[in-house]
Order: C-alpha cells, then sequence, then structure tokens
C-alpha cells in the first residue's frame, strides 16, 4: 500500500468540500499554494467561472482532474425529459475532455421529480431500466470522446431522489453487461461514505479490478449522523475504516488518486484555509 | 395475494407507532376496540406496565403477538459486556415465551458505544462476528423455549450505530450458517422501510421462502426524508411499492400479519386515535 503519510501527492480535492467558502478560481489558487496536485469540480462550479478560464488556470497550474462531477440523473419520467438528459450528459463528457479529466462521474438519478418530493412514478425497476438504457446511449458518445464513465452507487438514504444505483455489486452488473470486454470506458467511483456499510465491499472492490476502479473518495461516517445529505465527516472523525478499504482498493490495482469530498454544514462553516490543511493533514495521518 | 380492502384482520400494530400517545394498557385497549387483532410491544413499553398485566390483558381481548421487540444489540466490546447482552437476549426469550409472541425480532446491534457517539472500535467485520456468534448462542436457547429469532435488517444508514446486518441476503446467510436445515427456529424479519431500496429484494425474499419469512412490517419511505431515525411515513405517503413487495412475499409463502412500524415525531404529535384510524384506512387502500 502507498505511503500517505509523508507526501498529499496522491489527494485530490473534490471542491464541492469548500463550495460554500470559495469560487471555482480561487479554491485552485489554494489548491495549487499547498500543492495539492488535483481536483474534481462541479459544472456548476465551472460554469460561474467559466470553462475556458478554468482550463487555462489547470493549464497554468498543473493541477488534473481525478474527475468531473457529474453526469447522469436519466430517469426522467418522459421522452423530451429523457433525450433533454441524454443531451445534457453529452455536454458533461464534453467538458470533461476539455478539463481532460480522468472520468466523468455518474449520479444516474432515481425516480424523477423525487429530488423536488413530487415523484412521478414509484417504480424503481423502471427507473432502474431507464438509468441502464440512459448509461448505455452516453457510453457510446463517451467512447467516442474517450472518455471514461464511472457509475458512483449512493448510499441507499438517497436512493429515492438521487441515485437508484446502491451498491458497487448493481454498479458493476450494469458495467458487466455494457462493457463486457473491459475496455475501460465503464467503471465505478468508490466513494466510501456510500459503500462502507456494505458487506460485499471488499469483494465487489476485487472483481472490479483495475479495469473498473476509476475514482476513489474519501470522507468519513459521522455516529451519530443528523443530515442524510450534508452531516459528511472530515477524515477519522468517524467510524469509517479508512486504511483497510485503502488497501483493498490498491490491492486491486488501483493507483489513482484519493479524492476528499466532504458536504458538510459544519466544514462549510469554516474558512477554507482550515477545511484545506484539516484535510492534508488527516490524509497523511488517517486515509 | 391477501384482499386487504375490506377487512384488517393481517393488520398488526407495532407499537412503537404510537409510543408517544399512551402506555400499552390502553394501547391494547384501543387496539381492541378498533378490532386490531395483533401487536408487537417493546420490551420497555411492556415493563413500564408489568410483564404480568400485559400477558393477562393479551388473554382477554384475544389480541396476539406478530413478534416481540426486540433482542439483540450484540457487539459489547469486552466479554463482561457481551455476558451481559446474551444474559438479556435470554430474558427477552421467556418474556416473548410468556407473552405467546410468534417470534422475538433481533436487531443485532453494530460498532458498541456508537449509539452513545463514542463507538470502542471500528472494526465493522468484527461487529459482524460478534453479532454471527451471540446468534448462535441465543439461538441454541431459543431453540429449546421453542421461541423463533427474526433477524431483522436495517438500513445501512443506521450501519454505525444499531445494526450491522443491512440486507436480507446477509441476514439470509447467517440463516443458512446457523440454521441449515430450515428448522423455523430462525429467520427474518422483513421490514420494507429498511430494505425496499435493495436491488436484490424480489431474490432474496424468494431465497427465504416461507420458512424464514417471520414478519413482514410496513411504513412508507418519505421523499425528502429529514431525519435517519424518526421521520418514517404513514403507508402510502412515500415511495415503497407497498403492493409489489406484498406481492413478493406472498408469492414465497408468506401469510402472516403485515404489521405497521412508524416512527414519526409526526405522527407522534397526532392524537393516538387518529394514527390508529390512518393506520387502517391506508392499510386497506394501499397496503
Amino acid at each position: 500500500m502507498r505511503d500517505f503519510s509523508s507526501s498529499h501527492e496522491a489527494l485530490s480535492l473534490n471542491t464541492a468540500t469548500v463550495r460554500k467558502q470559495w469560487r471555482l478560481d480561487r479554491i485552485i489558487e489554494e489548491c495549487a499554494r499547498r500543492d495539492i496536485r488535483a481536483i474534481s469540480p462541479w459544472r456548476d462550479q465551472v460554469a460561474a467561472v467559466g470553462i475556458d478560464r478554468i482550463a487555462a488556470q489547470l493549464r497554468a497550474t498543473g493541477i488534473k482532474l481525478s474527475g468531473y462531477c457529474r453526469g447522469g440523473f436519466y430517469p426522467a419520467g418522459d421522452a423530451a425529459g429523457l433525450r433533454a438528459a441524454l443531451d445534457d450528459n453529452r455536454r458533461a463528457i464534453d467538458e470533461a475532455k476539455l478539463l481532460g479529466a480522468a472520468c466523468l462521474v455518474l449520479v444516474v438519478g432515481s425516480l424523477p421529480g423525487a429530488l423536488d418530493g413530487r415523484p412521478l412514478y414509484r417504480d424503481l425497476a423502471r427507473a432502474r431500466a431507464e438509468v441502464r438504457d440512459g448509461i448505455a446511449a452516453s457510453l457510446e458518445y463517451a467512447r467516442t470522446a474517450g472518455m471514461p464513465l464511472a457509475i458512483e452507487p449512493l448510499h441507499p438514504m438517497q436512493a429515492a431522489e438521487r441515485a437508484c444505483i446502491n451498491t458497487l455489486e448493481q454498479a458493476l452488473d450494469i458495467c458487466d453487461e455494457l462493457d463486457a470486454a473491459r475496455t475501460g470506458a465503464l467503471g465505478v467511483a468508490v466513494d466510501l461514505y456510500h459503500v462502507w456499510w456494505d458487506p460485499k465491499l471488499e469483494a465487489q472492490i476485487v472483481r472490479a479490478g483495475a479495469d473498473r476502479l476509476l475514482a476513489y473518495h474519501v470522507c468519513d461516517w459521522l455516529a451519530p449522523t443528523r443530515d442524510l445529505l450534508n452531516d459528511r465527516g472530515m477524515m477519522g472523525d468517524g467510524v469509517i475504516e479508512l486504511k483497510k478499504c485503502r488497501r483493498w482498493m490498491e490491492d486491486a490495482g488501483y493507483s489513482g488518486y484519493s479524492e476528499v469530498e466532504i458536504f458538510s454544514d459544519y466544514w462549510w462553516s469554516k474558512p477554507g484555509e482550515e477545511v484545506l490543511e484539516t484535510c492534508i493533514a488527516r490524509h497523511k495521518s488517517v486515509v
């Protein structure tokens, strides 16, 4: 297993972690200042500054993209909605390509309308079929663009609104179906916050293998957790066995970035500088 | 599939649903008045009135116990704690027997101390091993007492504090290991709140079969859900496909009660009468 204790060269910052403190150009500046060598930005953060400016800033600083957030949200309830979702995913692939991202992360969506509290239907199997078909369609375009798609299984507590792919096993079943040849065009983003609890986690990481382990996200699960979305913990403050899980990833062949992604009202209330310094320190001591 | 529309004879009330409104003796009285023929009480509710008084009241009203809540919470951190947990589970089995319960429901526990925000360790595999050993020990006693044990997989969002058994598959693996002969002494409680999201739910219900489907709990998953513990929905107010899931259960041979269990600050704030009337109405219309 790689030694993270003396350097944070493997650390990537998911820029949602300090989204309430700074605009993306400032985030990149603060990362460069601290020798954080990779980030994973969100589309709205990029758009708020302008993608060409961000691309230029990345070139100037040498900062890489461990991933780009996000594609997905396929189930739409009707044909027009589905077409719009597929168009939007094509744009996300183009943006990821322009920014040189390692992969486009897919938060696949679930019951359409549920995010606004008004689900159009409750048929989870239908949502899952629409997600599968949506990924298949995006994959065709992504292959020609040369942009790998990383399916991110989301925690089951987000199954109604955000993603109806909720285990690594389920994500890998789709990879097997749509990319049986393991071309590298389709894989998974393993975010420990979403999958730490899974009794089959180790076995499914082994099953995924280096070909399909496209991204690795860390934070921590607080006990107790007070909010279903924005109460993620800083690494070391919760119960996730971070080193054990990283060993599973690396034993399976993963050698990419370890991306810190913390949605947290608590950490969003802190100065951005303190958040980044803490991420770096914890990355060395507990990740 | 059974027709629930004209009668609520299959309805059982998990008495936590109105625990904030009434003591258990009053709950039993109110159930009898409405022809609710079964309940599933919690140990603290029974103790608050006295188990002999409750047993007498159950005999007098003819109300049955679809289950008894709860045994479990095995991981303890040390040998003395484990012994205390096993003793406590024996007492729970004795109480369940005295009250004539159909099964003792096991909320198996997880990282010891996590419920108080101070986990003694983070090793989830260790907690799972301790749970397995604890169930094995309880099962020996439960067999002699003739009291079936029903493992309840809890939602992954409760994996740190309350139960490290989080899918039906995982629970059934333990059943296979500890009761390979399918004697009926060990099975599962399928609470839709905890398992509705699981892509393998139907397949695992089939795998369980009538021998191991010892209890069936209903409520609903609200979108959005605002609290990890006490924001369960009344049946029909959320996104769970209640009839589809009941069909899976009945196709697999389940013919027992459908137990309403709603932990909800909202419903706890309503008059108990209104809660029971709503449960009955929804049980007829959407369960």
